[in-house]
């Protein structure tokens, strides 16, 4: 026959799934000797019998009372004994926590001649009928099913008739007529009278808790959940035990360390005289744990002890609920403890440097994500706030400055030393020196991957996106949220890790980049195999990543560096050119200009690799709008400016001509370099003459250059004859040779289906996996965030975003197959990704597994991917 | 050691690259017995070893001379005899036909002694001082390299002298004086006298042909063609007929079979007493073939027997020079001749049914893209015409009409029975209207797959596209060509095959469906293994697919059907609407219109599957250009218009919810069908309720449901479960069962990628090739095509226009895993193609080769793929 009934003590092993996460942890407590009120556990199992039969199965309350005997021996009390009564507490407990789902009783054995037992046992009558009055209220509720309000009405009539304000103020015969009613009501509700009889109360109480398990708001938080419906919940029968039996008793709760910083030692609170639910109500004030080594030394020591033993067992920090009776330690229930990020980081180094855990056991605990908000400034959570609206938390951190509307402004005030949030409806590649400038970015429109939240990003700025409460008005420089209207230079506040937007200028938090976070970055360090490069567009950016360990660049996109306010009229002079001369004559004043660019990227990264991607959008998004551009020219011909009007007729024609349907599998990549190859051969030459530059300062540049979007083995080895040729250009010129790597981008599947033809030429391979999704899906980001991915999401149609998360099934066999073809063709291909995914914790074990050789992320995701790769690592 | 030098009628398989193409053709004249003038063949190894050594091989002119004698046994004349003098020609011949590019040497042989014997044999002085003098020049120009114009300068100068106009004017002292200036002018050039001796000649002329060999037409041509340096060139010496030797010698040219029409009877002219050049240089109106049976009967005769051994021979209608010296016959060349695309057809049939080649040789002669045109109207190729401009052949046909600027007049004034060409800078969707009307179209912008080109290829209606030197004043209602100036209602005839725009109205013929065409389709169905099915929106289209023998409609799209001008204001009442309710209520007049769509398409194929693709644009398609409405919302605001006002705002602010960044890869296909479940459902009631009406009038409706660019399993699966319920209501309401296969489009790479686990629920997979190509390679076809593809073709970075012959090695590849993961869990998948590559036939070839079921293609393309599909079958 199966056995329904084990003792906490019983077995090795406790089993989660069979006793349930609490069962189980009282077992084990049990097991290792801690003082734990003594009790028994109904299984999981039972409970599925239960929900099958809808009865409690046969045999099943036979084993109860042999099990109540036990405990009745070994606690010295007995249930329904006038003298020394038994109180046992009824919960549930199922494999996977769902707090307050499921129900509780408490105190369970009480009847009026047990209550008088009580009141002699804790020389508290007031405590014993109060106590009883509670037990007949939470009885009535969970296992007879009456209505909470129903006692709670009763309660307030009769506080009225006594003029009493608190509970407290009611004296032992109010309780006494309380009671009376309570029993009235009980008879009236349910037509019988409140059960007398402690085993009558056991049996309907644990019926109730199994059948709480299918409770609606139980079965709606496990669909939310995903936990199964055949897990059933266990019921943990438990010997009470008094913390406000006399002034030695008392409860609590503590964290056997600070959760806030990880600081080691006992971190909580308790009561003297006072059972849990004091603690919780608030009524009398709890003391700091300290307060206890002076009131109950002894206590104090052995809860100490426990601290240590149960931190040694569990090989983490506890967060414990623990009651003492007559300076008898119990331990009622254990688990780990939350903890910011901080003190995550903090509490696993202490735990590995003390032996307690491993290293590798320290890295294994840590929240990639929870730890990226360690990089970011973050609002002070003491402070007050007026939260305007929420948008999408597009890119952590905290942010304050004065609202603007337009690029221009926040670049101006932004170099005057002011701090402006920038916000627009949206963002486009012309505003890239407003957020450069600003504090960070705040837009209406646009998802997660929208231009404002990927630029950000990659900035390290915060922003906040699509919040689309906000009605921007750019002619009135002003955003309306419901009824409030917030015009230009009010003050406010951006939490890009939460998307709120907030009111007024609010006190913020530095990053937190702590020793222990230092040193577990290096242990990670030491057991990753994956590098972990940076995506940086600029010197700053180069050593802000080289800072947080990136172990070099894996892109470096030229494109940012071409909107520079004196370099884009250049550039646009390149692009509205109407001949090779004319092209060729705006290429040699851009030259210089690039030179310096890579000049300060590759000096930030002496000696480890930068890879430079030559140019890659396509040339319309260094013009300006068609309507912008028409409306200028309706402005020139009514003033009559000839030169304008030419000038303008002559831009509009180029731009027109550059016009494209779908921009992003368009005229862009590889696709200028076969087209306007001086176009890449002014920017291969700006980079070789920068690295012979720093090659006669002594120093040892590390170039690689990398051509986008290539699709056929042919581009790729037209860029690479035309590199060779600069370079050899360039080495003459300056009489040193300038060693170098050239190799592509593969984002187009055609790429990773011809890996192997592309490999001959290519020395290294970069995964730009936001494009590759963008093709292998057949999804334009941009559209698909606004228009259909939330559904998607939202009816499990996709897991994940897959602009977040790399898609294993189809991104993924892509790369598995370019990696495969590649190597076959060239052994040391050397193999990386760039793509957003790159500092992406499960897209980063993924990369480990295919064998990459690295992944590039924007900078503030290194110490993210340092992590993660060693996750990954230790899987 | 190695034999330099074969007699014609010598080896029994004449090599051709040893022998090279000329004289293989000699030798197997002469082995096979046709009366071809003797002669001997020096191999291309001896060419070989003459371009190491830089000089002729020893030994070689040893050979040659033994041969020499055996020559002058044979025909009874001997080089350098005064009275029976030997003339050969000496012509260069390699193992591909390489047409002009090297030299030639004709009568060589002659001296001043030999002319005399020459003059005494043909009873003709003058001819043979002509003879003489021409041998000089020619000789003078290839083998002792002097140039032609000095020659010629001489004669100018001397006819001048003479008052002779034409050569014929010169008496025979004029050409004495004449011979005796060129052998001055040779003297004088090279330092040498000409050379008298014929041995001498030989000796010269062999080695000036191996030289030409190397000469730099030769090696452009070479490198053009890809044609290997080390091939090498043969030298023919082949004994001179004299065409001209009396009145019963003659010259003629001739096909077996008439070249235009495939008619059976020689074909061709020659005359009487003249040599081969006086055929082509006009000098005399030669005689129609025919004449030649009352002039010259025997040699007629002995022609047409040559001819059909000749015919036999080679198994093809042959294209022959010949010569009758004194009766007597002489082949000089034969070769397959070249031939219309009827004549090619009827010619192969005709040779099938005379049992002379197999109906499989017959259809694996047929050039598909030649045939093609048999399909379409052609422009009468003896009009006269006056070609304004050229643009790109996008869609084959000649069309006449006149001119109209917008697809409204384009299509009253076709309503009225008006024949109307539209043009247009480019046309969008928002234009069906109009090309449905118009007789053709012609754009000034977009490439061979723009919109235009697309849909007028779908319509089988001429189009000619991208046609940039024309300038199109929309309100002017004007283009200009350089100068000219074509206002609306001009006459203009456009050539969809040509890309040639014409003045005025010009004579056109019909598409020519012979017979023999017929028949020979037939043949090449009981061959093909691949099925041929057609993509046709319409009762029409599908009517004249079914006419060219498709086997069922592959890809019938809904979205042209929501463009009639009655419906467009439905379905963007449908996109408009701001609630389920009002969606639906669009949607519920949008169903009887889509019924009798469906049951008028499901009638004409009726036993035939119809595959039809659910709505696949983005929704923005349908709705007006956000610049128009503004525009119309601008002047409702002046007007004071308060409803328009209104309902453009709405409008407005709709358009720009759905616009799209890269609408290619935007909110469409699958992805309408779950964010609009109710556009699908009403879709599929549609199909169904057609289906039943068919059903219920006796009728076999087979209706197949495709759901376009799926990319995961589970769209599909959501799909499959609302089609499913939507027929088994439609089934319970119309008392019918209504059997259905439902499938996908195979379009993104994620879902060749995933093929498997999409096959879980698709019946069949269609692959859409124009996107699957688009995606894969991350092109944009509309900017890619007037982009930098020009630049890939050219430069052959790509070996062909991707959109228009299929990419093995990328979109193939996808393809090939698509099927066997696809059939590896749904054994019986049926597979097809749709995209445009189905009507092309090496990516017929290639379908065949990957095992797919069927291809589709536009109703005008059927011929065509019925042929290459037969052929794939036949490799």
């Amino acid at each position: 026959m199966t056995r329904y009934v084990f003792q906490f003590e019983e077995g090795n092993a406790p089993d989660r799934q069979l006793l349930g996460g609490k069962g189980a942890g009282l077992a084990e407590m049990s097991r290792i000797g801690l003082p734990v009120p003594p009790g028994f556990t109904i299984t999981t199992q039972a409970c599925n019998h239960y929900q099958e039969l809808k009865r409690l199965p046969e045999g099943l309350m036979d084993e109860v009372w042999t099990h109540l005997a036990l405990l009745e021996e070994k606690v010295g009390r007995r249930l329904g004994d006038s003298k020394r009564p038994l109180l046992v507490s009824v919960r549930s407990g199922a494999p996977i926590s769902m707090p307050g789902m499921m129900d509780t009783v408490l105190n369970l054995g009480l009847n009026p001649i047990t209550t008088e037992g009580v009141a002699s046992l804790t020389h508290n009558r007031r405590f014993a009928l109060d106590s009883y009055r509670r037990f007949i209220q939470m009885f009535g509720n969970v296992v007879l099913h009456m209505e909470h309000a129903q006692f709670e009405q009763i309660l307030e009539e009769l506080k009225q008739s006594r003029g009493a304000v608190d509970d407290t103020a009611l004296a032992e015969p109010d309780l006494e007529e309380l009671i009376q009613h309570y029993q009235n009501l009980v008879r009236q509700t349910v037509g019988q009278p409140f059960p007398d009889d402690p085993r009558v109360q056991l049996e309907m109480a644990i019926e109730a808790v199994f059948g709480s398990w299918m409770n609606p708001r139980a079965v709606v938080y496990r669909r939310l959940h995903k936990i199964s419906e055949r897990l059933g919940t266990a019921v943990n029968v438990q010997s009470m035990v008094f913390g406000n039996m006399s002034e030695q008793s008392a409860t609590g709760v503590l964290f056997t360390r600070n959760p806030n910083t990880g600081e080691a030692g006992m971190y909580g609170e308790y009561l003297i005289q006072a059972q849990g639910e004091d603690v919780v109500a608030g009524i009398r004030t709890p003391n700091p744990i300290d307060q206890m080594a002076r009131e109950l030394p002894e206590t104090y020591a052995q809860l100490s002890e426990v601290c240590r033993l149960l931190e040694h067992h569990y090989r983490d920090m506890q967060d414990i609920e623990f009651t003492v009776e007559e300076q008898k330690l119990y331990v009622l229930q254990t688990r780990s403890g939350k903890r910011t990020a901080s003190a995550a980081v903090k509490i696993a180094v202490d735990l590995a440097k003390a032996g307690t855990i491993s290293q590798a056991e320290a890295i294994r605990r840590q929240d990639p994500e929870q730890v990226q908000r360690l990089l970011y400034r973050q609002i002070d959570p003491q402070a007050q706030v007026d939260v305007l609206a929420v948008g999408l938390p597009a890119s952590p951190g905290a942010a304050t400055g004065r609202v603007v509307f337009s690029a221009d402004e926040a670049e101006q005030r932004g170099a005057a030393g002011e701090s402006v949030i920038l916000v627009r409806p949206e963002t486009t590649p012309d505003d890239i020196h407003g957020i450069v400038a600003a504090q960070g970015v705040l837009t209406s429109r646009g998802g997660m991957t929208s231009h404002a939240a990927i630029v950000a990003r990659g900035m390290g700025k915060p922003a906040v996106t699509g919040c689309e409460s906000l009605k921007i008005s750019l002619s009135d420089e002003t955003f309306t949220v419901g009824n409030e209207v917030v015009a230009k230079d009010t003050w406010v506040t951006i939490d890009g890790a939460s998307g709120r937007v907030i009111r007024g200028s609010v006190p913020t938090i530095d990053p937190q980049l702590s020793a222990e976070f230092t040193e577990l970055l290096q242990w990670a360090d030491s057991i990753r195999r994956l590098g972990v490069h940076a995506n940086a567009d600029t010197p700053d950016d180069a050593a802000k990543a080289r800072e947080l360990g990136a172990n070099g660049i894996g892109l470096c996109r030229t494109e940012h560096m071409f909107m520079g306010q004196e370099r884009l009229p250049v550039v646009q002079a390149m692009i509205l050119a109407e001949s090779v001369e004319q092209r060729q004559a705006a290429l040699d004043q851009l030259l210089p200009m690039q030179q310096s660019d890579f000049y300060g990227i590759l000096r930030a990264m002496d000696g480890l690799p930068v890879t430079i991607r030559l140019l890659d959008p396509p040339l319309h998004e260094f013009l300006p709008d068609i309507g912008d551009s028409e409306e200028a020219l309706a402005q020139a011909q009514v003033r009559g400016d000839v030169a304008d009007i030419e000038r303008l007729q002559v831009l509009l024609r180029r731009t027109r001509t550059l016009f494209e349907f779908n921009p992003m599998l368009g005229f862009r990549g590889v696709r200028l370099g076969i087209v306007y190859p001086e176009i890449y051969a002014m920017q291969t030459r700006a980079i070789f003459q920068a690295q012979a530059a720093l090659l006669k300062e002594g120093l040892h540049p590390q170039v690689e250059v990398m051509i986008p979007l290539v699709g056929t083995a042919e581009e790729l080895a037209r860029m690479k004859m035309l590199t060779a040729d600069v370079n050899a250009q360039v080495a003459a010129e300056q009489g040193v040779e300038l060693p170098y790597a050239i190799g592509t981008m593969i984002e187009v599947p055609r790429a990773a289906l011809l890996a192997g033809a592309i490999a001959e030429h290519a020395e290294f391979f970069s995964f730009g996996t936001n494009d590759l999704t963008q093709t292998t899906f057949g999804y334009s980001r941009d559209d698909a965030e606004s228009k259909f991915l939330p559904t998607y999401l939202a009816e499990k149609i996709l897991p994940d975003n897959p602009f977040m998360v790399l898609d294993r099934p189809g991104v993924g066999r892509l790369i598995e197959w370019g990696i495969k073809e590649g190597r076959a063709v060239r052994p040391d291909l050397h193999v990386g990704i760039c793509g957003e995914h790159g500092g992406e914790p499960s897209s980063i074990a993924f990369c480990h597994e295919m064998g990459l050789d690295y992944v590039s992320c924007s900078p503030f995701r290194v110490p993210v991917a340092r992590l993660a790769a060693a996750q990954a690592a230790l899987e």
